[in-house]
């Protein structure tokens, strides 16, 4: 084993830590987490005039800067999700919800704890959301008021089509809402181009920020209706949003270092240009790790032109001497931590492409893995 | 202004921040803070293991190793009480809240939010609660199932005897929750003096971590019953304790960094010499604060034995030559925060004594104060 490592050294990022290929949390940049040395009094002028300059940035990054407000809230990604949902769908409203994976089931368990009425549109987790079956249940059925779906479902790493849903909804009058957690910063969502009355994200993710909050860009027009709708009084988005207008302050104790390391992130976001570069970085990583696992005899789950360049799900190998725990184990002690799968039809595992990694990074996990096969005498490549 | 300010520096916190002198973020230490430069993965053991060793913690601290369990959640400190009522009063159940100021209204409002029927037994804000009044209310009215109460309302600093209303509740057999927020860590909160169902804080306050989750600390017995209780996926604290139970795992992102920063801050505390030794700390400032603020002439709200060594509230100076957003904004300027009153009865100030602070800091503060009021011709001293 030793001899094996000898022209490997276990790698880890500039603060001695795993490098995190996952969907999240993830690999941060040092100044991103050194942004967080800091104290700041949430309610004083320097964290007020930083947080509406976070919120700025966030309503142009959709291209609506006068049309849309951005509305942040505490807590993960499933929080806003909720607040979203809670806040949007009116409680004699119905919610269509568009499934092909756990966190479009995410949302739907979201509406039982509400008693909001809902109706699931599902796919396999390896197929896109079907456009025509969305316009012909919207043409059938009067009573949806809203639309969700997962823009990026994490769970497969599969793109769903969303600006085509977007102008299937658009056509029927109905409110769409976008949980794009997982795609936003690195995939395109303009409003010019989508038509929605929100779109929730975090701090984490593909803007490479620290989690423990997440924000709601809203059509204004969308949000003004909103009044009354939240079942919670943490997650009342209206409430954030109106208390936020008048004094620029959160309701509640904001995660002020959460902030500070999402305005830094903001910072690299836009050096790195923004959505396009951003996206271009993890467009080049996914296709080297797609390119090299399939080298190794590595299957994807999707063909590439459903892949979003975010989280990779791989097939588990068919290979008895492949175990999935040791694997993860081994890559982990040599740097790199990668995800179990979460599919409900295949056995599988993920690796992220997302965080502050590049093309180092990618060839790295990659000839670990190399490695590891030769170790398991599988001579660099699965079947 | 340049003479008079000659003998003084600006001062400031070891990373170049003003102190932080209000309920709120506080001042946390340096060592607090780089604990925040690391990225670790969610599901990774590390961060697994570290989890498991602060919820341990926590429920050592109130003596219930045997007996109670800490469930953590993401957001502010509102999130965990909303989660707390939420959880712990059923649909069907009538909650007592004892309100003398903000935090006890705003569970009020959250009742209104899930729809829980509730009542208040409220004093003035400069009273603590009755106990009495609320034994008799207990007598009268058997379909009250719950009792909440706010141990140190921070709205004036007051301190509610929990021990003493904890023993009516007992003696009534009604479930009790605490919101121990700006309390928890500085004053004493132990299961076997203080019988209660759920108590709850947060991460930053007396126990000096980065804000951004919360914590329950339940009796096991109580929350094991409160399944499909809570109206919200996200602030379900029965679904959050249950899934931890099988795979130590917290359900949804949780806010990683924000867990480290707790970590490190529990082992200073640890190192203080726990409730004991912080709550002495704090005491000595709140001392030093209310004395050197008395010789200057201002008046504290409240008398010493009602007084919680958190956050002090001073009565509004009358002379016109005072006026709080400059004499806000001097103090801002050399080195400390304090904050606005939020009191309905009187016009007033608070300055906060917890947090990462000492006699250093507390006598800076008092001699800036004099300062400012020389300049004002008030010859160190309002009336």
């Amino acid at each position: 084993m030793n001899n094996q490592n000898s022209s490997f050294e276990v790698v880890a990022s500039g603060t001695g830590d795993p490098y995190l290929l996952t969907p999240g949390p993830l690999t941060t940049s040092e100044t991103v987490k050194q942004a967080m040395l800091h104290d700041y009094g949430s309610r004083d002028n320097d964290f007020i005039d930083l947080n509406q300059r976070v919120l700025d940035r966030l309503v142009e990054m959709v291209d609506g800067a006068s049309s849309h407000v951005a509305v942040p809230l505490q807590g993960s990604g499933t929080f806003v999700v909720e607040a979203m949902i809670g806040c949007f769908v009116p409680r004699d409203g119905k919610l269509l919800i568009c499934v092909n994976g756990a966190y479009g089931h995410r949302i739907a368990s979201m509406c039982q704890y509400y008693q909001r009425s809902y109706l699931i549109q599902e796919s396999n987790e390896e197929t896109p959301i079907d456009i025509n079956e969305l316009d012909r249940r919207l043409s059938e059925d009067e009573s949806i008021t809203h639309v969700a779906v997962v823009y990026c479902e994490t769970t497969s790493g599969i793109l769903n089509p969303i600006k085509e849903i977007s102008e299937v909804v658009k056509k029927h009058h109905r409110g769409f809402l976008i949980d794009a957690m997982s795609a936003f910063g690195a995939l395109p969502l303009s409003s010019k181009d989508v038509h929605f009355d929100a779109v929730v994200a975090s701090s984490n993710k593909c803007l490479e920020g620290a989690p423990g909050m997440g924000f709601c860009i809203a059509r204004e027009e969308a949000i003004e209706v909103t009044q009354g709708n939240a079942m919670s009084l943490s997650l009342d988005l209206y409430d954030q949003w109106t208390a936020m207008k008048k004094n620029r302050q959160w309701r509640f104790t904001p995660p002020t270092h959460v902030l500070l390391a999402f305005n830094q992130a903001l910072n690299e976001f836009d050096d790195e240009g923004g959505v396009e570069g951003r996206g271009q970085r993890y467009q080049s990583n996914c296709d080297i790790l797609v390119k090299g696992m399939r080298d190794m005899g590595f299957e994807t789950l999707l063909p590439d032109k459903l892949q979003a360049p975010i989280i990779i799900t791989f097939h588990m190998p068919r290979d008895s001497r492949f175990e999935f725990s040791a694997f993860y184990d081994r890559l982990r002690e040599m740097g790199y931590v990668i995800y179990p799968g979460k599919l409900t039809i295949a056995d599988s595992f993920r690796v992220g492409c997302i965080g502050r990694l590049d093309e180092t990074q990618m060839r790295g996990v990659l000839a670990t893995i190399r490695l590891y096969l030769d170790r398991l005498g599988l001579e660099g490549r699965v079947s």
